[in-house]
């Protein structure tokens, strides 16, 4: 399925004014709409480790995957209507979720407990990257307010790979 | 694809021990599992009208499906330990929700307010039929902790179709 | 004056759908709106005895009923409701009330301090009882949601004549 | 039914002593305890619309009806108290409210919206009238504590009037 | 002892400058000032009867008591205040309170219980009409702005007096 | 400019109606409207002064202009209403406000701090007399509720004075 | 020493009345008071391990110990109470406790951190088999406000469980 | 009126030294006053609109408004101290703003909601471009504090387009 | 039953160091740990005549004995905690309470409220007792962090000591 | 007058009991009542500075007072409850506090900021040598619950002095 | 010494992995590094005077110094963690913030309260600078998310020395 | 360098008065100084190691080191304004905490998380004897509030050294 929300022509009702012009409508709806889906993706894959965590370490990750979902969670709606301020149109189901999404899932039926924090840590690594190029984007289409928003998120994903790149450094 | 969750036999490390027997611990999260799913489509179905809203309801409509989001969103964490606490597996991916969610996706380009609402009407009358369904299981299997739960989010869900439906009636 | 809800058949824009059948709809309506009724009429009862307190032990009585009225009046909106999430008409009018009122009003110029609390724990002996009929008409008409309310009131109604046997057994 | 707090002598017990002489005694309760009653069956007529309302401002008017309840109901034991304050009988029950409340009972199957509104804002404007009226009352009798709270009773109620004014004004 | 605040002339640097003329600002520091020494006297004296309580209903009566000191603690400095925006001077020192002071103190060794509360009733009850006096001189000095204030303390304080009351009503 | 609430009819749409009278409806708002815009007026010069203050007590003099600037601003919404709920119109715009406002602005380069503080209590004094002949005509026109709010803001205006007052007399 | 609260007769004024029946008001009791006893002990044993826990992950057992007992004790007081308004005797003494508690103590001088886990989830297991036993009695003599709390511990006893075991699942 | 703040050299007493130069200490301040003085204009306007509000969409627009205005009046005193803090001069009066102002006042008697929404849309829409151009200048001038909290601004200015836009869609 | 944790020797991992020397580690505990077991034993007396009070009073004992009982349980893990920072052993087991307390339990079917709380005050009487004893014998081992915390106890012992006094002193 | 607590016999019902023996029953109360009285004295001191306060520092040095009123009035129903806990009688009335008090009554007309804060100085360096002479009495009488509480008051003591010596050492 | 954590290669266990690549590795950590040196050393300078001010203004400028003092510690946590986010090491000891602190110490014995504040600012100027200069580094080197948090650090420091220079300016 | 508080004659201008005599106001600085110093030493050192703490319970001791960095930076503003309430000198600069710190700087560029551990148990071991050495200067010196203080600072050293102390015990 290709991405639905750039198929289709956005609907006259749903196209938001903006000043940033034609070029910057299609090129950050282009570039955020993923990353709302992969904050999805990662969302459900974080969560997954968090019900499925095992181990002497239990309580201590389930806590620390609870608290990771929780950050990317709150990114899911503040991008989403930032898409939409800017007249584009954003996610709109779980196959649209899929569609979009970098981050693989993974539906392994037993995980060791320090396979599940590497496997976050990379997908995290590739949400970074994913977020500073989405930011250049932004930059480069004068979307000052999309980008301030972007520059946090980074330093949560940066947070979130350090904790669990030194929790793997034994 | 099959519900992964069921496929595969609960590994060791992950088989809570309970005292309800063999078949509550394969019946409930039967019953369960999809019914997290479901949330999950429902929340998304709910975001996606709640982003691209139109018309003079506009703030009225768009606070509604907030509210009813955030009150679907969080049951998803709560059924899923429950799943977890007997022993079975629960969700793990965007893919396993796409392969049990009963809710269907909506991908429509535009959607007059009323179709929104009708639809999402709908779609709460059927959840709320599932979540009685599972209620039963739950009973049946003596698992009087997780029937407790899903009678508030039953009234919850009557409170969603009871808002819908009068806001309908004109 | 015959109950107003029950005669009037439910206007089409009030039919809030459920999966109940058509029974559950006559039945469970026409248990909890009396029930409504009697809360009505026992928080103005019971407000009047605070009102009308007097005596050594003025303050502690008088906070007692204050609680007590506190937790009678909180059940109001919430079982009103619940007739209407059915699809069932709930109350209109004090003659409404007046109506369907199964405690009885209490026109004394001066009722004694025990008198009071004597009273007052008589009727909420006979409301302990309405509710455990009206919990016993939701679980035969598989109403699980209302059910699980009720418990919860039996409960805090159990509670209010514990603390009123109690400070009457000198 | 007459009014059962004016035919009754109060007893000694009830009779709280005050400065303000017999005249204020009793005029200030005989006409602080209809606009007593007047609250409670206004109350019960607002969450009677509250919980019947239909049609696609449905939340909005819900809420609106809702938020006015709560207000007028907050005037009841405030004014009952000051009656007791001054040595006055106060209400006692549903049929004493019934034999004093001025503001009709509505007891109709179905009400459009605005007819809601309209019948709202006509008993606010007669309770905003009484409350004038009560005002001048408690002022001619020196009764300040009285006539100082009905000043912001009055403010809330013309509020009540002013919402519901415009929202009829298309 | 004189009045302190009375005698001397208020120096240049205090006299806060006000729209109500001479005569008013004479007129109600000599209404209010005797009025916060009331307050103090009264406050000391329900906190020498809280403290000094005895019997049965000890620690209702002592709550009672401290609920009631703290109430009329509360209008000390609101009062002081007053006087100092209409360019007054006001209570400086415990002999001035003393001096100025109506409510009498009270040194008995041991007080029964019922004997203390009537004590303050009568306090109490002498009070408000103090309070109905200073709020018919600020009012005819046009003070609006005092004379709201001391319509709620008038409230507050027939309160006292009906606890007071209704306790000793046996 | 004349004042534009004066010069237009109000419009039926926006006439809320009220039991205070024609006379009312026309005294009331015409003296509101000039203390809204004063208010706003009054507001921005203490800003101004907030922003620009310089010397030893830089913080404590910004400080304190802060939070009286707050309280003259939790006046505007309120009376502005007050004036919509009897039926008037009220603050439409910058212009608007000029053309109504009688304190004065003040756009000197730069003011010595102890300047600001005079300039400022001078202002307040008018404005308190302001509120006091608006609380006479509210009085005479019977609106109790409006007059009953301005008591409050004369207590407040002559609170700022009181300050101000203090401050300058060394 | 056999259980107290069986062996006496209830005295009249502590027997609340109730409308279940003489064989509820024998059965609930006692299977309630074994389960008020058990928490006390359960309780004391979790503290216990709590604060002689040792080894690397003394932080975060310690802390896991703590909210379990949190968890724990807050029931004893709920259940105690629901005794007590069905007219029944319950918990005394630490001597009672003693003859009731079915969990066993645990004195030994030292405990490796993994036996403490494994003994506290065999402990609450058997806990919550006898909470589900007390279930049905209370089901079975229709006491519906006890059983709907019994539905809250199993669940919170069952999530002991669940972090327990998977704790010990290397 | 030419712009006082920037005809009248800076006093030496209110120039706040800076690291970013004589040419950024001119520009900034010249691009944030008319800022400053367009959010005053706005806020007054929205303000306008909330107050003369009519129709069937009272309450929702009402309060539509009231928390547009919210967001735009808390703009005013950051933006005005971030000049001071540059060394600048800012507004002063309401004259001041009339002059900077290039958001145009509105008198007009009735305004149709929608059109209200309509105007109000179209002033944001000139003000999110201020917004993005006062951007530019902080950026060219190294000016990175004003800068950041411009960008929340702008994401504020298109939330407030976006919610008029689609209430403005039918 | 000898005290468990004194005949133990204790064991190397759980002999936190510490500077006061072998002899404290041996006083402190054996002086601590009986209290924690008497504040256990006391906690369950006193909700014993917290759930069994009956009689006029009923309420206000009944809130009493509440109070009273969260003040004694809130010592529990402060001491216990104190005893492992001093690295010695603490309480175990309710068999552990049973042989360490010193206050006597008491299963009597019935108790007057006056017996009730006479009984209280002679264990809180022998209870402070305790407490002056075991601080004399930290102050004179300089373990003055445990010292502090007694004279905290103390207080409270006392002020409860004083309400159940003044409660009998009729 | 002579200190009416120390002339008087206790009364038997107000003699609560205490294992301090007679000794201290009679000290420590001797010492602490005229600590009550001479807070009560700096309270009314701190104020009457407070209210009469004037000059450039205006604002701070209110503040400043008012905080330290605040810290003085919290120490005395403390302090008075202690003797209360020991069996004496405490403060009964504002001549009581007269006869007790040390802190020197100041009824000047107009002080000078500076004397103000200068004479609070002096008065508090007597309190502090006041505290500190009581908790010596507390301490040889073993009253470590007194002593206790009187260690903080020296810190908040010597806490004032230091703000009042600073302020003045220009 | 010089700097540490530049001389050290950073061990594997602590290089979390970032996109940044090599150069920004270094080039960030080396321009954070000494700011959060500095920002120690202006925390303990800004307490220093905090502790050791006097004179007239002495509780104004305590306050002050107090809240930039707060304002500064803030920055340390968060910008050490966004060192070691980026892979790199950061500050480790007393001696490691003096090797790079750039902020001179101030021992004087005894400075006047302007000479602190002067001192201060002139502090918190070359501090902006740092900041500003490492913002610049941080930009360079696409790291978005320390450049956004500098943004706010640059404002806060020019807000500290507006208020410096502001009350220096007599 | 040697200590700067203590060659230097206290100013005059900073000399709080104090009635504990010169010995103390020398022998408490002295005593005190150096552990505000150590606080700080430690405080850093505590940081360090949470900065760069890794391993398998990275998050677990991540939050324990803030934990008890928060708490001994909690001691140092209260202990350095004690010093300055005996009119002492206290702490200054960076230079001034290096030349009074006993705890040693930790510069290693990789430490074991067992390693961390251990280190800061022994520095808080060391820290304990530092509280209590203090604690018997104070003492002896009759400074009681300071002493009180610290017996609250051993406390939580000793629990620091508690959990660190059971960490390390596997």
């Amino acid at each position: 399925m290709k991405d639905i929300t750039l198929i289709a022509a956005t609907p006259q009702k749903l196209s938001t004014p903006n000043d940033l012009g034609e070029k910057a409508r299609q090129a950050v709806p282009a570039a955020i709409n993923p990353i709302v889906a992969d904050a999805f993706a990662l969302y459900v894959k974080t969560k997954n480790f968090h019900w499925h965590m095992s181990g002497s370490h239990y309580r201590d990750y389930h806590l620390l995957l609870d608290e990771q979902s929780d950050q990317i969670f709150a990114m899911i709606d503040v991008l989403a209507e930032r898409v939409r301020k800017l007249g584009g149109l954003t996610i709109r189901s779980i196959d649209h979720i899929k569609s979009l999404q970098r981050i693989r899932d993974d539906n392994d039926a037993f995980v060791q407990p320090k396979d599940m924090l590497r496997r976050l840590m990379e997908d995290n690594k590739s949400f970074a990257s994913s977020l500073r190029a989405a930011h250049k984007i932004c930059d480069d289409n004068n979307d000052i307010a999309t980008a301030s928003l972007l520059e946090n998120y980074v330093d949560e994903t940066e947070r979130r790979i350090w904790f669990l790149y030194e929790t793997l450094s034994d």
